[in-house]
């Protein structure tokens, strides 16, 4: 296991990873980060991220991650791969997977790269929210622990907050770990899989559904993340399209300052 | 290489691919589709969707692929080998990887699925715009070849086309294969990539590029493609955030008649 420090949290925990046979690693699922069925897809993607942050050949920060969840993971042990897949002068490419039974229930690739001051422009628009110490927190969800891992603070399209008039399937939020925690980019990386699927959202009730792929980019380097500490980031989640049994999922993540995190996309199967 | 039919077209030749050692297929850089430096990367995409969708093992359709562009692609021979990483009942995972002299070049992860009639809703919107016979063809660039394999018509943000008022780095355009060629999911994937870098349109000069990452989610099925047939599609690509060496794009591909057939999203590496 990773070694334990003053802050130490329970994310820490559930994203954490012990040398196994090889090269390979060994983590488990985490009891409080547990969704209806299952892992969060957030903490699972955490993991598969921190599999390539702790590799001793890793260069740079990450740019983008993509994970695909393959399979549904069962409770307990996992082992998980991480491989450079090319290494080139700013730029590395990876792929990780994460495997039970010998069988690929999860797997990942990314890209990571030495950040370097450069020209720079944000057009995405942050968005006009009151500041979270406005808005109200949502008690978590008892039937789905990991909600209880986060404070949240819903805008719109939240469980008991209404959608937006104008955007059916938009969720805004002030979310941080909770306990709070230091943003870095595991944590960021969960927190882009932490917002309700946008068909519960937009259609006002449950459907069963489970995201196929996730990907992320990484807007801000460490030292954007690290100024940002424990506070809140604003998050904003829409659909673009929902039909022939799956959805999409775009989301931005911001800094209390209004500066762009991440950005997010994803891809989810439903069933009705 | 794939049985050549009445409606062969360039691009099939650029992505065609004959079978190689053990499961693998061999292909060959294709000189029409060549970009600047090295191979259009929207073929490479293609090309690496087709190792999946020419494969035996395969269910359904693509919901989403996810490339990386890892390093250089030289003129020439190249090998491809797909491999389902995890089959479910109505999903599968995909991996496959682009080799040349035994390194990756470049590599992909891909969702295929059996598509079925659901509950259905498109939140985005179809923009206003003129339709494709009102709007101007642009001439192909001569110094880069792949932009004569399609008839481009710009709204905003094209070469020599004014850049949005409201959006700076916004870029509507119809387009399709020149020739006209049958949309399938290989050209759609192709087209996905065929915006030109929004740091160009939202600098209004070029500076060194090459996309890292590029995920596509596919809203389409094979009936909605084979209804657009050779008609133009309308492409509209904007950016999120410029800045460390890295921009984003995001790119919703639409029908003649209103329908989202993709969307696409891509993080690149710029150099000033």
């Amino acid at each position: 296991m990773q070694p334990k420090t003053a802050s130490w949290h329970t994310l820490d925990e559930a994203i954490g990873l012990s040398p196994g046979e090889g090269d390979g690693h060994i983590g488990f699922t985490s009891p409080p980060y547990q969704n209806m069925v299952g892992p969060f897809g957030g903490v699972t993607a955490a993991t598969l991220l921190n599999s390539i942050m702790i590799d001793q050949q890793r260069q740079g920060q990450p740019v983008s991650l993509t994970v695909h969840f393959a399979a549904p993971i069962e409770e307990g042990e996992f082992s998980v791969n991480a491989k450079a897949m090319r290494t080139n002068r700013s730029t590395q490419h990876w792929s990780t997977e994460l495997l039970q039974s010998g069988k690929v229930a999860a797997f990942a690739s990314a890209v990571t790269a030495r950040r370097r001051d450069t020209w720079e422009a944000t057009d995405a628009i942050f968005p006009d929210v009151p500041p979270a110490d406005e808005v109200s927190v949502v008690s978590a969800l008892s039937e789905i622990p990991w909600t209880a891992r986060y404070e949240m603070r819903f805008i719109d399209g939240g469980p008991g907050v209404a959608a937006n008039a104008e955007h059916p399937s938009l969720t805004r939020l002030w979310i941080r770990d909770e306990p709070a925690r230091p943003l870095d980019f595991q944590s960021l990386t969960a927190i882009c899989d932490a917002f309700f699927p946008r068909i519960f959202v937009r259609r006002g009730q449950r459907v069963p559904i489970g995201t196929v792929a996730l990907t992320t980019f990484f807007h801000a380097d460490s030292n954007l993340l690290q100024a940002q500490g424990t506070k809140p980031v604003l998050g904003v989640a829409r659909g673009l399209n929902f039909g022939k049994g799956f959805f999409d999922q775009s989301a931005e993540v911001w800094s209390t300052e209004g500066a762009l995190l991440a950005s997010s996309h994803q891809v989810v199967y439903f069933k009705d």
